[in-house]
C-alpha cells in the first residue's frame, strides 16, 4: 500500500469509526480548522456547505443518527500533489448510495464533497423492453405511450409539474422519467428546442461540447465544439422524444397556487387553446436562470418612431441592412447581436453603461475549462461525470482563489487584445476581485462576454461605441446622459434579466415570490450579489421557503449535474422517504 | 516483458521485417498451415479472407508493394489462453491507418484480422461549429443546411446515392456525412423510422441493445434491452436528423442505369410527386438484406374470399379478433404474428412447411451473445467496437466450430422446452451441422425463431400447428398437400424474402442482377446456401461485378460495423485514391 493510500485509509477509518460511534465532535476534529464539507442531498436533504469543525459538528449532531452513513471506501488509487491528497470515495446512507471526493492537507480534511447518487430500492436499471411471455391484453410500447399521453394531466395527475421545457426542464424530465416519478414538463413554444431556435440567428453555444452534455445521452463524437442554436434545438427535440420526457408544447401556465391542506398545487394551463387544471404535489420553475427580461422604462419610448425590442425578442439582422441600430448593453447578447448586425451591413452603435468583463473564447476554453471539459481532459480520463464532481468539490467560499490565477494567465496571454479594447474606450474589468467570468456567472449571471469575434469589431471601430446611461429617446434617436445623440432606426435593449422569482410573482403571487426571495447568486457581497454569504446558489435545486416549490436551470452543465440531485429529492418525496431538510436557507433579498 | 508479449513482439518483428523486405513468401511462412487472414479493406480494397500460407503469399505478392504496410505495434498487453495468444494491434498502410487482431498458436499466426480505420489526411475530426471571426456574408449553420437541402440532388449532384433509408442506409449516410462524401439517402416512406413503425404491432428487436448501437451515437443507458419497433423508429428518425444525414423521404427509385463512359449512374426518382434525375458516381442498395418478399403463387388465391397478405404487409392483430387465421411459415415473423394474433383472440393455425431452428431468447443472449454483447461484456471492458472486432476476427470457414458447442449448451439447458415442442409435432433442427442460429443467419438469413414466448403457445396447442405444403386455397380455406383443410378468414404468407439482387433486377435490369449474382450467404454448401465456398458474405459491403454498384445492410450490428468499411471504400474513390481490388468475387448463382 502506498503512503498516500495509507494516509487516506487512516483518515477514513477514523472518520467512519467516529460516525459509527455517533460522535460528531470526534469526526469534526478530523477536519482542518479551515475546512469545507459540501453536501449534495446525501446528508442534509439539501444542497449546503458547512465550514470548519463547528460546522461539521453541527451538521452531524443534527443528521448523523438519521443518515446512518457507512461503507466509506476508495474507488480508485488516491493521488497527491502540492501537499494535498485527493481521494475518490463511495459510501452508503440508510436510504441511499453516494460518491464522495476528499482532499486532505496535513492529514486533516480540507474539503469533503458528499453526493447522493441513488436511492436504495429505486436504482436506475435498464428496462427489458418486452415481456418474453405472451398474454392476452398485453399492450405494446406504442399503445402504452399513447395511453399515457391521453391520460397524463387529465385522468392521471403528475406528481411533479415542471414549468419550462428548455434544457433544464428536459434534463429534469428525463431524470424523473427514469426514476419513475410521474412528471409533466410544460412549455409555451410549438416544439422542444424552440427556446433556442427562436433566438437570434448567429447564436451559438459559448460553452464547448464537453461541458454541455445532457444526462444519459452524450453528444456524439462529431458534434461541433460550439453548437449552433438550431442544432441544439434539434438535439433537445429529439432528446425529449427518445428519452420519453412527458412534455406539453404550446402550454402556457396562467396561474398556480399551493393548497397547504392537500399539499398540492393547482396549476392552470392554457394548452393548445384549452384550459387545463393540473394538481401536482411539486412545482418546479425551470424558466431560465436569467429570469424575466429587464425592459428599461425610458422617457420617449412612446414617441420613438423606429423599432425597439429586448434582446430576447431580437429576430436577427436580416431586416436591418443599412439601418442605424443602437444596442443598449455590452454583455454577451449585446456583442452577439452587434456582430451579426455588422455582418449584415447595419450601422451599429453599442452603448456601454457599465464595465464588462471579456475573455477570448479560445483562452477560456484552454485555461479556464481545459483541465475539466476538453478533448485533452477526456484523453486524461476526466469524464463528464468526473469533471462535474471535481468542479462541485471546490467550495464556493474559496473558488475565486482558484479562478484568479487562471484569469491572470488569460490577461497575460491576450494583453494586446485588452490594450486595443481599452484604446477604443471600452471599459473592461475582471470582476470585483479579479476572479473573472465564472465567478461573475455564479454570483450575478451577467457582466461578461465570451469573445467569439465581435470584440475586435468594437476595438477597431467597425462597431461604434458610446459610453453612458440612456437619458431618453426622441422620435429618431437615443440620447445619452451626456447629451450624445445616437440616431436610430432600431433600439435593442440588451439589458439583461431579473431574478427567477419574478416568474413566481407572475404565476403564483408576489407574497410567495418575496417569501422565496432572490434566486441565484452566492451572497458574495460583490456587485449585484449582495451578502450575507449563502455558501450555495440561492434557491437553486434545493428546498425553498415555499413548500413544494423548486427552481431548476442554469447552463447545460448545471442542468445536467444538478438535475440528478433535484430528481432524487423529488423521488424520495414521491416514495414517502422522510426528507428532513438541514439548514433550510434564509431569505435576505426579495429580488 | 512477459513471455506472451515477447512471443507477439517476436512474431511482429519477423512479420514486419518480411513485409519491409517485400518478401511475401517469408511473411507467409510465419502463418500456420491452417491459417486465415481476413482483411477488411486495408490490404485488399475488398472484404476477403485468404487461407493458408499460399493464400497469404498470393495476397502479398499482389498487394505488398502498393499497400506498404508498417508500424505494426501492440495497443495493449496480449493475453494467452488454451495455447492461443491473442493480440490487439495497430498498423499503417501507405494511405491509411488500421487496427488488427492476431491469434498465435505455437508461435505461428492462426488468425489475422486487418481492418482499415481511417484514411490519412481524411481523419474524422470534431468540427468547431462556428468561426470565431466575424465577416460579412457569413452563413449560419441553419442557412447552410437550408442551402444544402435546396441544392443537393438538384443543383449539386451527390457522389453516392443510397437506396433505402432503414438502419443500413442511415448508418452509411452518417459515416459518409462525417467523411465529407456528398451522399443522398432515398427512402419511400413518409419519414425515417417508418420502416419499423409500419411493421406489425408486437414487433420488438430480437437482438439486445448492446448489439444494436448505430455508429457514433450509442443508445443511452436507459434504452430497453429489446427495443419496441416504434421506439427504434423514433431513434432512427432523430438519428437521421442530428447526424445531418442527407435524406429524402417519400422518394421511390423508378430506374437506374450505369453510364460506363461517364462513370455515373442515371437514377430516376419519384420524390414527393416530382420526377428527379440524379447522377451519382456510386449506387448503394440498402434495401434490406432480406430482399424482396417471396409471395408464393398458389392455385385458388384468386377465389379465396378472405384476406391474404405477405407477412411484411401484416398490419397487426387488432382487426382479426375472433377470425380464423392461417399463417404459412414457421420462422421469426410467423411466430411473432401468430403470437400477437393469439393475444388478440384470433383462432390461429401455423403451417410448418420445413423444419425450424428455435432458441430461447434468454439462452441466446446468455450463451450466444453474452461474452461480446451484454451488460456483462461491457463490465469486462468489451466495448461495442471491441466486440465487433472479436466477432470479425473469427474466420467464417471455422466459425461453426465455435458456434456448435454454444448450441449444445442451449439444447441441454432448455431440453424440456425442446421436448415439449417435439411432442406437439413441431419439427425442430439445429442447422445442417448443428451450428445453430447465427450460422443460419449468415448462410441463408432464414430458418429460425428467437423465442420470445410464442413457441410455448405452439407447444401447448394454443396456436394450432399443421404440417405440410400448401396445395391450394379454396373460397374459405387453405388446403395442404395431405388434404388437410384449414378454414381461414385471413392467410398470412410468412414465406420469407428473396435475394437482394432482386431489387437490382427491378430497378436496373435483369442482366445486371444476374451479373452481380446472389447476395448474402457464404457458399457453405448447406441448405439454401449453395457452394462453392466464398469465404465472405456474397456481395455485401464490397465491390461487385457491376462497377460502382454496392450492397449494404444486415442487422444493426452489421449495419454499424460494415458501414465503416463501405464508407472508407467510397471515400477513397471520392478522393481519387487508387483502389485496386484484390480477388473480386466470382459469381456462381444468380439468386
Amino acid at each position: 500500500m502506498t503512503q498516500t493510500r495509507e494516509r487516506v485509509e487512516a483518515w477514513l477509518g477514523a472518520f467512519e469509526s467516529a460516525l459509527r460511534d455517533r460522535d460528531g465532535e470526534r469526526a469534526a476534529r478530523l477536519f482542518a480548522v479551515d475546512s469545507f464539507w459540501r453536501d449534495l442531498v446525501a446528508f442534509t436533504w439539501n444542497i449546503t456547505t458547512v465550514e470548519g469543525r463547528a460546522g461539521v459538528a453541527a451538521l452531524l449532531a443534527d443528521r448523523l443518527e438519521d443518515v446512518d452513513p457507512s461503507g466509506f471506501a476508495l474507488t480508485e488509487e488516491p493521488s497527491e500533489a502540492d501537499g494535498v491528497t485527493e481521494a475518490w470515495l463511495r459510501f452508503e446512507t440508510r436510504v441511499g448510495r453516494g460518491t464522495a471526493h476528499l482532499r486532505l492537507r496535513g492529514g486533516e480534511a480540507w474539503t469533503l464533497l458528499t453526493t447522493l447518487r441513488e436511492l436504495k430500492g429505486f436504482e436506475e436499471a435498464r428496462p427489458q423492453g418486452v415481456e418474453h411471455e405472451l398474454r392476452k391484453g398485453r399492450r405494446s410500447w406504442q399503445e402504452e405511450r399513447e395511453r399515457e399521453q391521453a391520460t397524463l394531466g387529465r385522468v392521471e395527475q403528475p406528481y411533479v409539474v415542471v414549468i419550462g421545457g428548455g434544457q433544464g426542464g428536459i434534463a429534469l424530465g428525463a431524470r424523473l422519467r427514469r426514476l419513475g416519478v410521474p412528471a409533466l414538463v410544460l412549455d409555451r413554444h410549438d416544439r422542444p428546442g424552440d427556446q433556442w431556435r427562436k433566438r437570434y440567428k448567429s447564436l451559438c453555444l459559448h460553452d464547448p461540447v464537453w461541458y454541455d452534455h445532457l444526462p444519459y445521452l452524450p453528444f456524439p463524437a462529431n458534434w461541433p465544439v460550439f453548437a449552433p442554436k438550431d442544432k441544439i434545438g434539434d438535439w433537445l427535440e429529439m432528446y425529449t422524444r427518445v428519452m420519453e420526457v412527458p412534455y406539453w408544447s404550446r402550454a402556457e401556465v396562467r396561474s398556480a397556487s399551493f393548497d397547504a391542506d392537500s399539499g398540492t398545487w393547482r396549476v392552470v394551463v392554457q394548452h393548445d387553446g384549452e384550459s387545463v387544471e393540473l394538481r401536482p404535489a411539486h412545482l418546479v420553475f425551470a424558466t431560465g436562470m436569467s429570469g424575466k427580461p429587464n425592459r428599461p422604462a425610458l422617457p420617449g419610448q412612446d414617441v420613438f418612431r423606429g423599432e425597439q425590442h429586448h434582446s430576447s425578442e431580437h429576430p436577427g439582422p436580416e431586416a436591418y441592412r443599412g439601418k442605424r441600430v443602437v444596442v443598449v448593453g455590452s454583455n454577451n447578447s449585446a456583442f452577439d447581436i452587434c456582430g451579426a448586425l455588422w455582418e449584415h451591413d447595419a450601422d451599429v452603435t453599442m452603448v456601454q453603461r457599465s464595465s464588462t468583463h471579456i475573455v477570448k473564447s479560445a483562452s477560456l476554453m484552454d485555461i479556464g475549462l481545459g483541465d475539466l471539459y476538453s478533448e485533452r481532459a477526456v484523453a486524461n480520463g476526466v469524464t463528464t461525470d468526473r469533471a462535474d464532481m471535481i468542479f462541485a468539490s471546490l467550495p464556493y467560499r474559496i473558488m475565486h482563489e482558484f479562478q484568479i490565477p487562471l484569469y491572470e494567465r488569460m490577461a497575460e496571454r491576450d494583453a494586446d487584445f485588452y490594450a486595443r479594447l481599452e484604446k477604443a474606450g471600452f471599459r473592461h474589468d475582471w470582476g470585483d476581485d479579479g476572479s473573472g467570468l465564472f465567478m461573475k456567472y455564479l454570483r450575478r449571471g451577467s457582466g461578461y462576454y465570451i469573445d467569439v469575434g465581435a470584440a475586435d469589431l468594437v476595438a477597431d471601430g467597425r462597431i461604434k461605441l458610446a459610453q453612458g446611461q440612456v437619458d431618453r429617446l426622441t422620435e429618431d434617436a437615443v440620447v445619452l446622459d451626456d447629451g450624445t445623440t445616437l440616431p436610430a432606426d432600431l433600439v435593442v435593449y440588451a439589458t439583461g434579466y431579473g431574478s427567477m422569482n419574478g416568474w413566481v410573482a407572475d404565476i403564483v403571487d408576489r407574497a410567495t415570490a418575496d417569501r422565496v426571495g432572490k434566486v441565484w447568486g452566492l451572497g458574495s457581497d460583490t456587485t449585484k450579489d449582495p451578502g450575507p454569504w449563502e455558501g450555495e446558489q440561492r434557491n437553486m435545486w434545493k428546498p425553498t421557503q415555499q413548500e413544494n416549490l423548486w427552481f431548476h436551470g442554469g447552463n447545460l452543465h448545471q442542468s445536467r449535474h444538478y438535475s440528478l440531485y433535484l430528481a432524487l429529492q423529488l423521488k424520495a418525496r414521491y416514495e414517502g422517504i422522510p426528507t428532513p431538510v438541514y439548514r433550510l436557507q434564509e431569505v435576505h433579498h426579495t429580488s
